[in-house]
């Protein structure tokens, strides 16, 4: 680490999210310039090379690599940034603690617990600075919905339910695997929509209302079989299309969640609702710019549910950006994690949601798959 | 007037007003048990035979006229009811009131401010109970936006707005005249939207926020010439298909109001907000149901538009129907002003709108189109 | 029967539900003038006289019984409709079928199935008109989306989900039993949010995508003591305060259901989403004058949920009403079904949902209680 | 001009436009690499060195000036952005058109059309690139909105209405004047709420709908002094909280405008509604990622108001960004303005609006102002 706070980077991909963690790192300073951390683009690392280096000199990365090792091992890297399939995540990661570098790894943390575990045990005992990109927790409304449970407004919890729902696989002649779709390939990405939708889901629920006990699950892959791009065959699907799962939480509420990639007219329909003795909360990703709060203690004649527009500056993050009325997007969430990153170096505090928070989640989402595998209720031995 | 507390109606029409008032007759008693008077369909009456007495028989009045003079003189009518075309309400009105009876008067009260004040003046001087069914006023919403301003809760008003947008007559193969089309026809209407649509807008309006004092307005017929029904002829079209006006209102704050046939999409899009110093108000007819609130005073990190589902007891007139979150329709706004009227025949109160008040609007709707004709501001001369 | 096609009604309750049905008599016939069949308020039953001579003072029975027995045996009644609670209704409808009354029955049909089965059986073998009051089924845009669904538009249906949220029991000093609250004593209700909510989504769900094959409940009781009304006594809370489940439906499709009282801003908070193929539909009874639709078949760059007005003449039961923009409300849910039922007497065709259905809609809740007790997977038998 | 196809900057101003402006330069390259040019930050120049020089460092300009007459004479400078209050957009623009700069200017073009008409007659002479920021043109949905409407779906248009309602100076003890609120001191503004709000909306109507012939306007100052940051005294508010004009469009459709300061509850409530005799189209700034859209060509029982959630790749600007249903905010309209201007320098195309067209906004804001002190109609003598 260099003694100028300069973070340097190697980011490992080139597809969507590396894309939105580069946009972070070249923003965060622009709107967060009160932080001591700057974060410098030092390198990218991709299979092709010409793939690599188009990324590279598209968004500024002073060198390549075509082997994450070579990467993990580079004495000019400070923090490794993982965008790669899930199934890299562990070796990378395990290889980047090794070497001392902190780890920032896109979500999940890793296909499976068994997977995960080690990641955990690795980033502790190395001490080294991690931290898995649950981004959601960083809309503002979202974190703004944190700051109301926290200052006790809603009481007692009663119920916690969310979907995650996309329509984007209905078609059968889409392939799988490959790139582009590697998220419908089990091999690659772990499961289908549990790690990607409903983990995403699971790690907000947590922190917004605490441990997951036990889980009933149902999946269903509604295309049993698709062409696999490498192999060029149809191959049958491993992945989870859909998944519904009831819950408890350790707080007694119940919890249900849905996620699924065949709900026509849904893009990106992740939504909560979390029920409350005094107030209620619900969101939506797609207007992600307000909160919905329902406050019983309204004078009863005017009770109703506010639809907040979270865009002032005495709500979270907002401060750095507009004024009042004006929209943020999905990528902000990217830069508040960065900032909030680059803060925990100098505090010295954990990055939340760190490795073995994200290993909390992967637990329920491996009591969920099992769940369904086995048509019996879970214990999801999560330790929120 | 019976003395057993019974108003016997005669009932002038027997088009879509017809039905809603008679409806309002018949399920008032049932829903408003403890009213000391009870409405009584005594006789309606339509030129038509046939349809005059299919209209009798299909709502249960126990008699039918096809003169209304003969109606207006009957000793056992306590009440006429005016629903015909607004070229028929003055003189009609007249007979009535010489002949004792109570006036109820579908809006406008007339064509033009002349015709409506010797309406106005011989009711008060004949000391006859007349209301006018400006029935949006007992929307429970509406009626609790009412009271939520005379609470005090919006403090001083800077602004009101409003709109009545439909799109049901775009066509240019839409005759105007005759029993279904009389509103596209002037002699009969009086005005297009600006006595049909603005004046429920300027009714609320004034209710809510005082009289206006003067206007400027523009309107448009936006398609000259349609077949007369009656004389089976191209003729020039005499009304204002779409009229928009901006006033002041006697209290300081702005209004700007519009209302149109040719809103594509809109069907009974009655709309108002009004912006107050601490506080807001918005509402829609299409979502009759709810009522919006944004009040300032709330915690600032929690503020936002609240819709309120105005379905709970405590709120206007619900008491008398079903449970919280049940909706109510159009139709319960004529239950809730005949109970209303009732009330007022026990209290000796008048039963706003009455004449006095709907002359006012009358007024407003003529320096409206004044103002357009002219291209001028127009004082209103409302002495609310 | 006389045969007039007068039918004699012989109503049993004085509550809501009461209320809400006995309107429907009095308005069915001024809105579909041309059944052959009228209602007629004969006699309606309940055990206080006070009360029930009351109830039939306001809303025009001709006469009155504190026994329903005897209700049940008068030759001058043609049909019995049951407003009492659940835990009466096997017994009353069992008594009236021998006497070989047409039967309307508040829904749930019975507590269980096993008292729910002999009423199948009694209306079949005596082959008496018979009708549970699932009046969802009836809003307007409800059965718009049936048609729709009908048509073909979704397509396959991949996922039906479904929530009845309302939040009136919250405060542990509500007490249970007694005339006015017992839905929360597990002896007359049966059960609580599972036969009273849950119960709806069931028939809704089955109505418009077939049956239900096995599901995966938990169900919860938050507030495990409360005073009973007949008692005195704090007692044990026996119903379900809360009640999640998933299911597979016949047709493939996955469903995902959740009922509670402890959703705090809910009041009637009735939705569903269905998502096919090609289109989507979703509903929520909050706002019950409008469905959502969305169709992938319309131009990608305005694709769009479409939120319909559901208020134009040719929309189901709409040209009966008013004109377009203009809302309906509850209660005219019922005057639909009694349409129906009436049009039922005239066709000889059954008029749904009959009993039989309504069983099955029972398998259902009993397999969804089975299922949260033993914590596994129950097959429904649901023949739909 | 470098030949290298570098754009280097030189921006005047370092409030919230300098702020998003460069925010653009910075990003335009990443999202928009095939472009040949690329922006550069050359300087930017504030009278205060210290504020000057600590906005450089954060955005990263490679130079600072305290006079922008020296900016604006610099070789190493190619296009000078104009982020300085309404006041110094004359002078500013005419030193820079002379010294052969293009010219990128915040809006309003000017103060008024005596300022403006030079600027335009300069650059046009000069032949130098030139836009004005009008920038909410360039929101997907916005941009949707136009090519809606250029494809005709819309047909002949009939209305046109449009809000722009905020509320932060309610307060009477907001000051005027200085650098945060120089928009309410007429000196520094030219005008209120106009030149702030309305000219957006003139912007985007006459973009979206063709010129604007008349007005007839209105306006109001509800709080007649403030005191004066620079005099330290109470002064009269010169400018004009409140603005409401109706209009004619050169194509026969009506408009109605307003804009207020005083709407409490609204922060950036720009919306607008455009009514065809086929479809109609509305739209809301707050949720901006949205657009309404109502097709009366739909299948009737399915017809009603669609919201696109304006985030798929084929909608306009979109393939740059992100996935189906996530979100843009605020900024990107600056992005996809700098986009266009690049790309207008590769086509040798204008880059609209150009100030000419801007000069076209400010001849109606003119006409409004005006028409509400003479409280007569006023021709607007626009050429669209």
């Amino acid at each position: 680490m260099t003694n100028d706070k300069t973070l340097r980077i190697g980011l490992i991909g080139t597809g969507f999210m590396a894309r939105a963690h580069t946009n972070a790192y070249k923003r965060v300073g622009d709107f967060f310039p009160d932080l001591e951390w700057k974060p410098r683009l030092k390198a990218v690392c991709a299979r092709t090379p010409e793939k690599v280096r188009a990324f590279a000199d598209q968004w500024g990365y002073e060198s390549v690599e075509t082997d994450w090792r070579t990467l993990a091992a580079r004495a000019d890297i400070d923090a490794v940034d993982i965008c790669a399939p899930n199934d890299t995540h562990a070796e990378i990661a395990l290889a980047a603690i090794a070497a001392g570098k902190m780890v920032l790894c896109e979500k999940p943390l890793a296909r499976t617990v068994a997977e995960g575990a080690p990641m955990v045990e690795a980033v502790e005992e190395a001490g080294v600075k991690n931290t898995v990109w649950y981004n959601y927790r960083r809309v503002p409304s979202v974190t703004l919905a944190k700051q109301v449970i926290d200052s006790g407004k809603l009481g007692q919890i009663f119920h916690y339910r969310a979907n995650f729902l996309q329509d984007w696989t209905i078609s059968p002649d889409l392939p799988q695997g490959g790139e582009a779709l590697w998220r419908l390939d089990v091999n690659a990405a772990g499961s289908g929509v549990t790690g990607d939708l409903l983990a995403h889901c699971i790690d907000t629920a947590m922190w917004l209302n605490g441990g997951i006990a036990d889980v009933s699950a149902v999946t269903e892959t509604f295309i049993k079989e698709r062409v696999h791009q490498e192999t060029g065959k149809v191959q049958a699907v491993g992945i989870d299309d859909a998944c519904i799962f009831h819950c408890h939480f350790d707080n007694g509420s119940l919890g249900v969640f849905e996620a699924t990639r065949y709900a026509r007219g849904q893009k990106a329909g992740y939504t909560f609702e979390i029920n409350g003795q005094h107030a209620s909360i619900r969101w939506d990703l797609h207007d992600q710019n307000r909160l919905g709060f329902f406050d019983h203690g309204d004078d009863s004649i005017v009770r109703g549910w506010r639809s907040i527009h979270v865009s002032d500056g005495d709500q979270p993050y907002i401060d750095r950006w507009w004024v009042p009325g004006l929209c943020l997007g999905y990528e902000h969430t990217f830069v508040h994690h960065m900032a909030d990153f680059l803060k925990s170096l100098e505090t010295g505090e954990p990055c939340s949601p760190t490795f073995r928070e994200a290993l909390e989640t992967q637990k329920v989402c491996e009591a969920v798959l099992d769940s369904a595998a086995s048509r019996s209720w879970k214990e999801t031995g999560v330790n929120w």
